[in-house]
């Protein structure tokens, strides 16, 4: 890993947006399956999955959830369902309640919070295919109180038939009982738009491949999306408290995704980038997933020397990472002047994979910078809010002509006369404040 | 206005994405001020506004805001001040604190909740300058903590040089110092990348035309927008309880908006449905812009006669109107049924107006049906959020092994081994529960 000044980094970050010919593709596709239907969900199916399928067979039977169960370790049931007592407990406390201000003259003004009605969560297959992901995007859904949500994955994985037992423990445990073996622009689509055998949700989420992403800006505004995920990154605050060979496991964790991720070290200490980097070079060897690492450190890993932990502060606020750790003697300390990052892990045990898994904190964090202005997916993800206003008389007549004073202003007699009409309606004689 | 059944009951709904052309003299522009600046944001602000401008004339001064209040009539002052009290109080109720769940064990999980550093607010020129979206949107942001909100706006206002000072009077009221005269999708790009005058922002929002429109489209990912709004819409639910004239009012007032606008009454009274109808003409006669009205009624007006309220209901929640109007004998006990709507006004002095200018819930409201998963603007548009992870070492040597579980059926073995790495050097002897 490069051991390089602040003033040397300079950050690679690549968008994809997919060719001209992907784009088109999934043009083609999205119109297909508003068009035909599941006829053409069965028909993609065949040709991007191998597989064949009749209509009545695209959903997930319980049986077959059930079986899952007999295909995969004790240990990993037990697991995963700490995993998801924990993920519940945090976004519990996300969930809001509407709220009313209720005024002396009568008038109620509020805010009503309701969850969507149906969300649906692409899981890709293959290699991606993330239990752990299949939690963290149901269980804030359901905490906000969504109650049809509603699951698609590919009929294959990675060259096998059949759906990965993982993926489908995780759904169970999570709760999600509609699943369909679909997968790809088709799936959301069909998600989008429904079909004869999926009805059409409120709302998409989930990662996957860039035909599912481009079919996801696709149909955004017939139905929400989540952000489109880029790589993912890493950031190390540390100082000469931090023990290089976490400090490394911890960049390594990262750069093993894929090789455009991000791993990065910020520190003041020439000792511990130098130690770091000599530990990056030891672990990476003994990695299965060395040469994704290892092309991620290269070209998207950095160990950056600033002056003292303020210039790396501003260093990190300038890179809004995915990820942040602070490693320092007092981590807390410096939390204050932490702007941007998405989840910030403080002190020597709050290693990343604690996040990706266990902790609690939504693992679905912004990329690309974009902490800067948006956050990790939470309850509010899932909830809809409508402005309520129950206007008195008594706060009409008194603001009445306020109101028409702006509309007219604004060149909208049509607003001042709905104001209007009821001021000369009520205000004579209708008004109870009115003297006898 | 067409009286009709709820079967024959079909909504048109539209939404601009721009011509090819369009699109491409956007796209042509953003790149050109992100190559070159304040050069190209003086040339387009030249040949698209006609007004001629040297660097240091882009912002407008202390003094024109000061003057401005000379040209503007004291009523108007009184009334945009009393409703910026309004708003300022209900937006303040949405504020949020971060918050922490300390556990036993020493591991503290939270949410950080921070306002965005810098925000650009769009403010459109000629008929579409509104002093009241000025409002909707800055306070927001400010109640948010948003410490930097800078204003942007065309240098002349319907062929008239110079911007609107009702505009500037509501950007004084509301807070807003730092304002530039510069309009188009120049100025978006110049909010979303910098020039050489105008710092960059995180988010831009404000309504525009479909230049200002696609520019945001255009500059998504860079920086945050709100959302793209379409035309206006309002639907009232009524029964015989309510008075015709008030009905017929409150629908013109949001068909006078423009001629795509969408005003719907759904009635189970027949009685109210043809006297509404009747009102609705009458009223017509005598609107100032009665041509815009009379088109948006007769291509997007509809009286929908249902069976009975819970019919109306339905339709209503299918269309999920921006604005909704219940006005029944008991309109509070309807609203639990109400699953989709942007903003709801109830009972007989709750005119869509009121909310417009004055009662104090934002008018930027989900429109085109988007209500099913979106909200009306408020302080959360303007904040972001970070989890907070700091794990005790007791956490980690008691859920260490869950991870590494994880991490491995998920192939990721460099997550193990970060979570392994910290078991191995603190289990042995550094675990302070061990026994002795």
């Amino acid at each position: 890993m490069k051991v390089q000044s602040s003033s040397e980094f300079k950050l690679q970050r690549e968008v994809e947006y997919g060719t001209p010919e992907q784009n088109q593709t999934v043009k083609e596709i999205v119109a297909a399956i508003k068009k035909e239907g599941d006829t053409a969900l069965l028909r993609y199916t065949e040709r991007f999955d191998g597989v064949t399928l009749t209509p009545d067979a695209l959903r997930v039977t319980p049986k077959e959830l059930e079986a899952a169960y007999s295909r995969v370790e004790e240990s990993f049931v037990t697991a995963i369902r700490a995993a998801a007592v924990n993920i519940r407990s945090f976004h519990a406390r996300q969930k809001r309640n509407s709220w009313m201000d209720l005024q002396p003259d009568g008038t109620i003004l509020g805010q009503i919070i309701r969850p969507l009605k149906r969300v649906g969560v692409y899981v890709p297959g293959g290699k991606a295919a993330y239990p752990s992901s299949v939690l963290m995007n149901v269980i804030p859904a359901q905490i906000a109180g969504v109650p049809e949500i509603v699951m698609v994955t590919p009929p294959a994985t990675g060259g096998k038939a059949g759906i990965d037992p993982y993926i489908l423990v995780a759904a169970a445990e999570a709760g999600v009982h509609e699943i369909y073996r679909v997968g790809g622009a088709q799936a959301i689509a069909a998600l989008a738009f429904g079909t004869e055998s999926i009805e059409p949700v409120d709302k998409i989420c989930g990662p996957g491949n860039i035909y599912v992403a481009l079919a996801k800006r696709e149909v955004y505004g017939a139905v929400d999306i989540d952000s489109i995920a880029g790589p993912s990154e890493i950031v190390v605050l540390a100082d000469d408290s931090a023990e290089p060979g976490y400090v490394a496991a911890d960049l390594l964790s990262q750069a093993e995704h894929d090789e455009m991720a991000s791993a990065i070290l910020v520190t003041p200490s020439h000792e511990l980038a130098y130690a770091v980097a000599a530990e990056v070079e030891r672990q990476l060897l003994e990695l299965p997933r060395q040469s994704i690492a290892r092309a991620s450190v290269e070209a998207y890993g950095a160990i950056i020397i600033v002056e003292d932990i303020e210039e790396g502060i501003s260093v990190v606020n300038r890179l809004a990472p995915e990820h942040l750790e602070i490693v320092t003697a007092d981590p807390m300390g410096l939390l204050g002047s932490i702007e941007n990052a998405g989840a910030i892990f403080l002190g020597p045990y709050s290693s990343e994979p604690v996040g990706d898994y266990f902790a609690g904190p939504n693992h679905i964090i912004p990329t690309n910078g974009t902490a800067r202005f948006s956050s990790p997916v939470d309850v509010d993800d899932f909830i809809k809010k409508s402005s309520l206003i129950y206007y008195s008389k008594e706060a009409l007549l008194r603001d009445g002509h306020s109101i028409i004073e702006l509309a007219r202003r604004e060149g909208l007699e049509g607003h001042a006369r709905a104001i209007e009409i009821r001021l000369e309606n009520e205000g004579k004689g209708g008004d109870s404040h009115g003297e006898q």
